[in-house]
């Protein structure tokens, strides 16, 4: 199995973890901070998804950061194939999550001509750009991993 | 190049295009045929990216008929290679136009209670359903493409 950037166990592997990891922390942090947001499905959904996008990244950034300082190589078919089924998944519903709210936030903003919701809804906004922004470095892995699984 | 079930050139190959062709037309006709679509940027967003679809999944339909019938072989590196872009730029568009729509649906339909736009309602759940079965057949398309491109 090859061995290039972004291989779980190297550096940039990690990087692009503990990036999804922050920006999914930042996008549920900013949304649960708001007092309305279980009103909105899309909203609640953009939460779970963000969530399981945390424990994921939390997960394998703990691994690429073991295999770093024990200097382990982790890359073999088994172990990428499970990584490439949980990096799809994730960046699917991530993708999904990140857009249903902005749907939902550009229905209020531009075609509804204001949100009535006061502070929260720079809250909102802050939320959704966080979800893309981790969406954006998921879906970096999830090429990676696929490349790296087909590449054999 | 290695040759497998949905490659350019092949009959499922083609079925798969047909089908994101024809989902994709399905989308944008029955939200056309709805009065109050262009009220939502959401709506003439998953419009604007199922016609970008349309033309995508129809030029390579015909490329790949053409391949069928003069039974040429299609795959080289080059073109497997733009292929994957346009999937891959195709795909994310589409996903993430259904999601922002069908963000606007929940919200009408479940968290608002109720959607006030009469008989359009159901147009406007049709459009997104085949927006997503677009969705899923062109995400096939982009795996095989990748797989096949990285598989060399």
């Amino acid at each position: 199995m090859k061995d290039f950037c972004g291989t779980p166990g190297t550096f940039f592997g990690l990087v692009l973890r503990m990036s999804q990891f922050i920006f999914a922390a930042g996008s549920v942090a900013s949304m649960v901070s708001t007092t309305s947001f279980f009103n909105f499905t899309a909203f609640c959904y953009l939460i779970a998804s963000m969530g399981l996008q945390i424990i994921w990244s939390l997960a394998l950034a703990l691994l690429d950061a073991y295999a770093l300082v024990r200097k382990k190589v982790l890359p073999n078919p088994v172990l990428i194939s499970l990584f490439v089924v949980g990096d799809w998944v994730t960046a699917t519903l991530s993708l999904a999550a990140a857009s249903a709210s902005a749907g939902i936030i550009v229905l209020y903003f531009n075609d509804l001509g204001h949100c009535h919701f006061g502070p929260e809804c720079q809250k909102y906004q802050i939320s959704v750009a966080f979800a893309f922004m981790s969406w954006i470095s998921i879906s970096i892995s999830s090429l990676i991993m696929l490349w790296l699984l087909a590449a054999g």
